[in-house]
């Protein structure tokens, strides 16, 4: 079996697995607050936890706050800017993740002015529109929130750029880094982020599992109440193993991320293959700098949910968008913002993988693909 | 190694255990909404995880909203019902957890009336009070908020009164049924409750899953922002792996629960038989119906943390209170709304099990509290 659908949801890294295995046989469990040594030994273990996720993020630990996932993460965000500022514009982009687009409507909804800066082709935000919005709503900007690398096409955002405007200016800035981080590097005090999220199941650790990074967390109010827990900025007894699970993957990631020039040559290789085999093949994105193991391409004219279905009887597990857009056979918001026609857009598949990618799973996928377009042409010409 | 401390965090069930680790060494992992059959296969497994939570907490599947908890839940609750109402008054209890007080404060502060009735010294609330509170608002009243049973005593609230009473009168009844859901028999059609919440790690799932059961699902509006997932209740891609836990933990406890009058009987005789050894054992809440493995007591004048301390020693691991509150050796908010005075309230060490408990435990506990009282005992009076 070849999985390709880490944007998706990773499968647990073989390293968390071996951990995780072993913790949950072994024990012990307990609340890591309780007055108790096996409490306190549970505690211990968040604090580790935290200590490792905050040094391979490059954040201090106290700017590590463990929650569910990056949803809750985007929500924390948007309820703890949005409650404490009297400025009523948010700036983001029109190619975010369903969890901040519904956060843009349900703010739009209490009085807020969304600003959606237009994308370009190649699939990163126009900064020239961007700083145009930017400078003309300068003092009633209360966050700009723009993602770092998109789910669908992996196209790496100007979010440097976009950061550093921030800072200067003193303007809270938000980027959605779930498919981000764990893909590529990310050092989060270098950033000029005031939040970043992460989803435990996005890196290889636990579905379930997630952390919100927070520049200043004493600005930070809770969106989840509960008993003073994540020095009361998130209620909830801590889900220490799914914190212990993404000090593990980061760790491991942290070991890998040396293939990443290596990944991306391989992924450039394998896509320049097919485009060379089919002049039909368009590859999303391919103008700009994309995350090293992610490729959304489609051939003209073929659905994608055909490839897709094709692929998966050679034991190839691709997606045709993003999960949650899958059931929808129309062209998504990501590439329609991006100008893209319907018989790409309706084309495409989605190849996602970790950094344990090997030259032979893009073989194996070129093989089928070869395979696959050539019969499907076959028959759509036909 | 006796472990006693299930209100604050239940290991994991065996049956949980033994399911978890094979299920994290085999596999397989996907996003449950992904369109491939590996997506499928996991967004199956979710729904008879739902079906199996339903059938055992005596709800409708569409009834069933996955989360991280109940923290979550109770949050989640007072946003979607508060955000949807022009009514200003909320009817909650003096001994609530930490996170209905931390929201009903949220609430307060955003202009809502906040009533809190009266506690019985037995530890239940006084319905004399609740009713009358009930009438003289009934027409502003935008929620009820009442525990179904007590963290710290055990004790069992009138819920079922409650939701009578609320059923009839069109009023939204919210309980935290977090340490009543999983410890004695529940039924959510049965409740009269709009809204209930359930944590994983009570119950013996995996610690960061829980479930918020909603009586009309359609009226819910989301905590947490997304992708339309859950039915659009709640973001963010499922913890498949904890919905499997938790219809595991159920469904074993669904199994065990013929035991609950019999463990209700060893825990009664436990207690008497140390009050009878020494006549300064207060049993904290003993004159009302309590959770049958539940027991909070106190030497009177003697530390609750001595006597935790020296239960260690033995490898017995109980708590003083709550682990909310554990670390502040004041009375706690709940023994203060039963009015109980400083030199009990201290001195309360809190046993709670599960449905597993043998009377072995029980003899162990009372043959080193027996030794620890005596020798302490010895100490205070010298």
């Amino acid at each position: 079996m070849i999985y390709a659908d880490f944007n998706g949801s990773a499968p647990m890294h073989p390293s968390v697995r071996e951990y995780l295995s072993k913790r949950v046989i072994d024990g012990p469990y307990a609340n890591p607050n309780a007055i108790h040594s096996l409490g306190k030994k549970m505690g211990m273990g968040l604090e580790k936890a935290r200590m490792s996720v905050a040094k391979n993020l490059g954040a201090k630990m106290n700017q590590i706050v463990f929650n569910s996932g990056s949803s809750e993460g985007i929500t924390h965000v948007y309820h703890s800017v949005l409650n404490q500022t009297t400025k009523r514009t948010i700036i983001t982009s029109g190619i975010e993740h369903s969890a901040v687009v519904q956060a843009n409507k349900f703010y739009e909804s209490k009085g807020f002015k969304i600003i959606t800066v237009k994308t370009n082709p190649c699939g990163t935000i126009c900064m020239d529109d961007f700083k145009s919005h930017f400078e003309n709503n300068k003092s009633d900007i209360a966050m700009v929130s723009i993602m770092a690398a998109n789910n669908e096409t992996g196209v790496i955002q100007p979010h440097a750029e976009v950061g550093k405007l921030c800072s200067k200016n003193e303007v809270i800035f938000f980027s959605d880094t779930t498919q981000y981080i764990g893909k590529t590097d990310f050092d989060f005090c270098q950033s000029n982020m005031d939040f970043a999220v992460v989803s435990g199941h996005k890196i290889g650790a636990i579905i379930g599992s997630g952390v919100l990074l927070v520049k200043n967390p004493h600005s930070l109010i809770p969106l989840v109440f509960g008993g003073g827990q994540e020095f009361g900025k998130r209620g909830g007894t801590q889900n220490y193993i799914g914190a212990e699970t993404l000090a593990v993957a980061l760790e491991a990631f942290n070991e890998e991320k040396q293939r990443l020039n290596e990944i991306n040559e391989m992924r450039l290789a394998f896509e320049n293959k097919l485009k060379e085999s089919f002049s039909n093949i368009v590859v999303i994105g391919d103008k700009a700098n994309r995350l090293p193991t992610s490729t959304l391409m489609a051939y003209t004219g073929i659905h994608g949910q055909a490839v897709q279905i094709e692929l998966e009887s050679n034991d190839i597990f691709v997606t045709t968008s993003s999960a949650c857009s899958d059931n929808e056979p129309e062209t998504s918001k990501v590439l329609k913002a991006m100008g893209i026609c319907d018989d790409i857009g309706r084309g495409v598949i989605r190849i996602s993988f970790c950094t344990k990618v090997q030259q032979e799973h893009y073989d194996k996928i070129y093989n089928a693909l070869f395979d696959i377009y050539s019969r499907l042409n076959k028959i759509k010409v036909s």
